[in-house]
């Protein structure tokens, strides 16, 4: 079976697979706001149908949360299993988006066209990406090149609770020899690259409850105490003035990066000036001893995602609130434990509370870093089909953020899994106006179809 | 002219001044609600009626808004002016009233018969207490003691936006030797007040942009700025470890308590441990050497009113966010200028900002606080008047909020203002179930014959 009628057939058929992207994007399947529910299961629905139509055996499989997609298909060594995520992120703040986010199009842009909408590049974009490449081997050899299995998940953007009892109750199904995961990015915006270290993460949700009630800020303010002040202080102590992380054995489990890929990393060259500058920030934050790259991908971190409390409305309010707020994550790395973490997390809180305030944690999930062997020769054939594919020498990366499929992969199933994506920097992934190159799309279903020749045996 | 066959006709009389009470609060006088704008009107015209049936000067006085009313009579000095409000909050939830609001009766309590009312304590209940003065004072002798302007405003409830103007225009009309408010609270249920300084208030916002846009916290975090941790530190930072506040010069202008104050607030036995108790709160917050008293009405405070940024809906989105905000209003006391502490407060948030960070501060506004002269020897005479009534010395005291029509009266016409009332703590104001002790009509209505007595020359 050869390579080049599938890579025809896929420039030839690319506004077809435009038109069912165009359909899956138009779903608003947002996994973490129930009011979407029935939109998730409609994504599901459609996937099922659509990978159906290429002869896969797919089916919907019911979860406590949102289904997920399986389908199997193919014959022969080796087995591989493509992951993808058919959900999406929210999209407020809705007044920030040029065009509905769920009406997608394709854009011209001084950089070329792209695909507008929620959900292009996180992650129905990438997933359709092995979709089409599979339909266009199928379409043009009959069959695919190996046995395959699709996994596709709808809980990726609110913490996948029902992927590992899913993973563990179905393990004879999804155990492969590797798993293809699509759901990163390009080194840059000319660089293919596969992702072999991930950081881990741990999110939790800390409410302080000082007085029983909203209080009047004239009349108490000065002897009652306010939670936010309190709250305050306890992020303010979560950083040193060095930038390190303060919680009591936060750094045990960090290891220092190997001298191969701190030399790999110093060739890429990174420019912090712009990948900050693109943001609109000129300082590069964080840890002061450490290199831009290094905090980026092997360095664990602190975030506060979002903070409320008291009065937010318009005008003034002069409240002294009973209650203050915040989400925080943390990036892990190493051998890092969630769990270590997150006790070390609820004693620094802990630790700064009066006795009078009380601190809820309602939240708490996480999932350990991920580092792949990169001498497995799989990787090595991976990345030449990329190299080939791009007309640049492809480059094994980290990543900062957390897919922590990759680590379920090695931990349920014992597999290793290969993380390839076309994303790109500038895709606005979580934020208003999403995109996905059109060239990520079309040389990234292109890239698949190699990486399948380049696997099959 | 003599002050015991006053005082004997408002005993004899009491069941009289009720009736006449009842009818006012059954008036439905919201003045929040344009649906209520008739009864305002109806409140007013029925207070000219009634002072006018003693021989006042009484009118009603049209304003953007609802009506003033206005009233002179009496003659010889000195000029004082009297000012309450008739309209009164709104009344829901009202499901959690025990009776009809505006159907006010006398009920027998175990803490003593009360009248219970929208209205009773805030603020016509205490409006009565000096107009039954006066009609006893007017019966017994045929005049009023001396010069009596009476000012009753109708938009107290919703912000007064009518008042400053009306004050400026009628200014003449208005201004007098000393202002006389009846709209506070006594200092408990047995010791009666004269509020003698109220806390200023300077309120503003602060938003602090870092990155152009919300980013992700994987591919971010750990070398790009989060605002909300400056925000937290710049927070952090307004107190040092002793609960002072850190601007520049905030203390210049705060002055230490003189000690005949000082000794007359220890002498009223403050039970802080109370006071936090009913919120909720076991521990004194703010300055660590300063009285529970002095906290609360002679010492400035800086609290965060509202924090608000990146992700705060249900569930977990891995944002670091482009801005965050919060609301801080500062107390003021002394000679504390609202500007002075505006710039300082800038200041301090701008000296923590890295150049790649904005701030903005779009709403700052304020005001002094007030303090009058307890040397003045008419608040002397007043405080014996009070004492003489309840049996108990009465007490100079401070509040810790602000009461915008006593600074009015200073900045708008020159004048003191003392501030006397027979509400109590349980009183209930803007909640269901509101009432005013039969005690706190009857001993009002007797102190304000009283203080008639010894103020009239």
């Amino acid at each position: 079976m050869t390579l080049a009628p599938v890579l025809a057939r896929l420039d030839a058929d690319l506004d077809a697979a435009l038109d069912r992207l165009m359909e899956l994007l138009k779903i608003p399947s947002i996994s973490t706001d129930p009011a979407f529910e029935k939109d998730c299961d409609a994504a599901a629905d459609w996937l099922v149908a659509d990978l159906a139509s290429m002869g896969f055996d797919a089916s919907k499989r019911p979860t406590p949360g949102h289904p997920m997609v399986v389908a199997h298909g193919g014959q022969g060594a080796p087995h591989l299993v493509f992951y993808g995520h058919y959900d999406v992120q929210p999209v407020d703040p809705l007044e920030l988006w040029d065009s509905d986010p769920f009406a997608p199009a394709i854009e011209d842009t001084p950089k070329g066209k792209v695909i507008r909408g929620r959900g292009t590049s996180d992650d129905k974009g990438q997933l359709m990406t092995f979709v089409e490449a599979m339909r266009a081997w199928v379409a043009e050899h009959g069959a695919l090149p190996c046995k395959i299995t699709i996994f596709l998940e709808g809980e990726e953007e609110s913490g996948s609770p029902s992927l590992v009892p899913f993973m563990k109750e179905n393990a004879d199904e999804l155990k492969a020899d590797l798993a293809l995961i699509c759901d990163t990015t390009m080194y840059d915006g000319r660089v293919p690259a596969i992702t072999t270290q991930l950081r881990g993460l741990l999110a939790e949700e800390v409410t302080l409850t000082g007085p029983s009630r909203d209080l009047h800020s004239g009349m108490y303010g000065g002897l009652a105490r306010n939670p936010i002040h309190l709250l305050a202080n306890i992020i303010a102590d979560l950083h040193d003035e060095t930038g390190r992380i303060t919680l009591d054995g936060f750094y045990d489990d960090v290891p220092e990066l190997p001298d191969a890929i701190r030399a790999q990393w110093q060739n890429l060259a990174f420019d912090h000036g712009r990948f900050l500058g693109d943001v609109g920030l000129t300082e590069p934050a964080g840890e002061v001893d450490r290199t831009s790259l290094e905090k980026l991908w092997a360095r664990p971190t602190a975030e506060v995602n979002g903070i409320w409390g008291g009065y937010t409305g318009e005008g003034f309010k002069t409240v002294l609130p009973s209650k203050a707020s915040a989400k925080i994550s943390f990036r892990l790395v190493g051998d890092q434990d969630p769990q270590k973490i997150h006790a070390a997390f609820v004693k620094h809180v802990e630790d700064r509370l009066p006795k009078d305030v009380s601190a809820e944690f309602p939240n708490g999930h996480g999932a350990g870093a991920s580092r792949m062997p990169t001498d497995d020769p799989a990787f090595e054939a991976a990345r030449q089909a990329l190299s080939e594919e791009w007309g640049m020498e492809a480059a094994f990366i980290g990543s900062g953020g957390s897919i922590p499929i990759a680590g379920h992969f090695q931990e349920v199933l014992g597999m290793n899994a290969m993380l390839i994506g076309y994303g790109r920097d500038d895709d606005q992934i979580h934020s208003p106006n999403e995109k996905y190159d059109l060239e990520s799309f079309h040389k990234g279903m292109r890239s698949w179809a190699r990486i399948l020749a380049a696997l099959a045996k």
